[in-house]
């Protein structure tokens, strides 16, 4: 049986250049199964594609090949490599911190770099700017169509250098857990934080607790409340904040039916720290 | 012979949620044809999802599932529920209204609520966020690829118990129509009204008419202004206006090659009315 | 085997337009293989279609069957269309412009007049509005899922009667090639010009030259910098401009992960020249 082939990239849907991914990789195999994961990566946003991933690569069956192409450094001497996941998923990238989330969530059990000698569309050796259709989904529908098994990619690499983006674990304290705002559910505005839920439970945190929550960028207090920690948004009014679990099993703050990063003016990275205190 | 599976909602493209759905749809099935229909509907907006639908579902093949998910309630008591519609078609959806445009036009043959207890992913118990994902998404893949048929979906509700917004029925006088503006053709900017074009003509309107057209939010005149009835743009001027029945046989206002809603500011809704009079 | 179905529009993804498209061709072949190159075309624009046509239809497979609707016209005394390119790959298409590129690359072998008697959805005939779901996409079907062939589409049209947009040619000098702007690389604002790098090389530029480039709109020069020739991005410093060969084989003009278009407002069309010195 052939395997889903799933893209996502930074080049958006406004012209060719994903619809030529895909006629690529049709090439290679006629009956493959392609889908997208998104094309709307903010350009050259590395942090967001791996991400992206990380949000979505468990949700795939068996045998998935994932093929992200957000690649700033197109032609230079960076890597093009093969992730081998658990549960025998693939992830074709190239190797600039894409695989951030999925190595420090442990989902990585081996890398292989691609050969370009032998994965790569003929005709395209003078092509130097766009890899992603020459080799990422030229290589991505090969091993999806199992014209080249993971072996096949090329030579293994050793995992421990893979390239990867400054990342900082939440911090726990008495009563407090610090983290940072990782990302946006972007339609809802709602902050993603890196904490999950399991580190949030085991500090003591419940359902139905009032939280004093503040949101802190280089040392300004830029928000400053009490919001209950609910079960879903249901729990509120519509227009009220909430502390919730995510669809991933992070905290995550979020207005009922509104949005709150527009609402405060809230943007992510490793400066947005977000802190939960317990109201005693 | 499988199904064809749709989704709409209001997530976007942007980050994973759609393809979270859809990976967990191959998981039921990897051989399911999966489509979109919009994932752009405005966040929270249950009349345009409901609107999508009417507009698109008779254009689809016998035994088609849809799976719409602009769910402001989720995590409420609101129902989940599957629509049987004429042709053996299928929506899966939240009980917020989405079903109007399809229930008031007679599409709608039977309802069932979704048994939680068997048609959701496995593991999802605890997860309140995200049912697209976990029951929607999860449900609709199952009826799709007949792992489960209608009656597996759970118990019967009655049709009349369906939640609908509030719609309104255009209004004949002599030689007048009065309607509201139901949506816009988004990307036209083209006004498409609540007045179908077999009680425009039963009104006495022909192909070929000068209408009066006048557009009103709440007492005030927001145009004024005297259009022809054609049968396609090209009868009238480019930049010129014009009143034509639209891909789904309602009464519809454009400007031939510019954008009616942006030209003059008007927007959708039952505040907005328009209507067409005949000039002697 | 069947055939890959590929839609272009300008109606963007945000109603059911597209949707509806794809019904009405999954109603003619439940098997059919279905992908999209882009529905955010800018309205009405052609020229867009045009390339975005050329860019895209080379990697695809043989037998691929393009449906693209930028259809101002609707409804007017155009023709409606299907070119056999190439490789056996077929076009339809309102005949309006949109064949401009594939027609002067000499990628069109023949062009038939879609026969609306036998090639248009049944029930629709008295639509006036929405050829792209009534004639263009059921047309497209029927001939991807091989229920008409080529000359099943109606009577052969001479090929020199081809609707076809003004174009200019690039124009060689002493050390010198003008050309102009022929579209954008949207998502990374990338100048694409209509100067292919056959023709410059032939014209004695090499990588690693450093080129005096001015963009001129009107007498009016915009831009008159000194930029390098590179063969990838990675040969100059971040935000650095470059000149280089696109993805398609022309000369194309970007910043190193900036955007040259908003840089420096520049825009695309035949009074958007851009030309090239060689500095001794």
């Amino acid at each position: 049986m052939l395997n889903k082939l799933v893209f996502q990239s930074d080049f958006g849907l406004v012209d060719g250049a994903v619809s030529a991914m895909k006629g690529i990789s049709y090439g290679v195999c006629p009956d493959l199964v392609i889908s997208d994961l998104t094309h709307d990566i903010p350009a050259f946003n590395v942090w967001e594609a791996s991400y992206r991933l990380h949000q979505t690569v468990k949700f795939w069956p068996e045998n998935t090949v994932f093929v992200s192409v957000v690649d700033p450094g197109v032609g230079s001497k960076r890597k093009s490599v093969v992730a081998k996941l658990k549960g025998n998923k693939y992830v074709v990238t190239p190797d600039n911190g894409t695989l951030t989330h999925l190595f420090i969530t442990g989902e990585i059990v081996e890398l292989r770099e691609i050969d370009e000698t032998i994965n790569r569309l003929e005709g395209s050796e003078n092509m130097h700017t766009f890899h992603g259709r020459d080799v990422y989904a030229y290589t991505g529908a090969r091993l999806a169509s199992n014209v080249i098994d993971f072996e096949g990619v090329g030579e293994l690499l050793p995992l421990d250098e893979v390239v990867l983006l400054e990342v900082e674990e939440p911090i726990v304290s008495e009563d407090q857990v610090t983290g940072s705002i990782d990302i946006l559910d972007i339609r809802f505005g709602s902050l993603w934080t890196n904490i999950s839920s399991e580190l949030f439970f085991e500090s003591g945190f419940q359902f139905g607790d009032k939280l004093n929550v503040r949101i802190i960028y280089k040392d300004r207090v830029l928000y400053n409340n009490y919001v209950t920690f609910g079960k879903s948004f249901s729990e509120v009014n519509i227009g009220e904040a909430i502390v919730y679990v995510n669809s991933l099993n992070y905290i995550a703050l979020a207005i009922n039916q509104g949005n709150f990063s527009r609402a405060y003016n809230i943007e992510t990275g490793l400066n947005w720290l977000i802190d939960f205190r317990k109201v005693k």
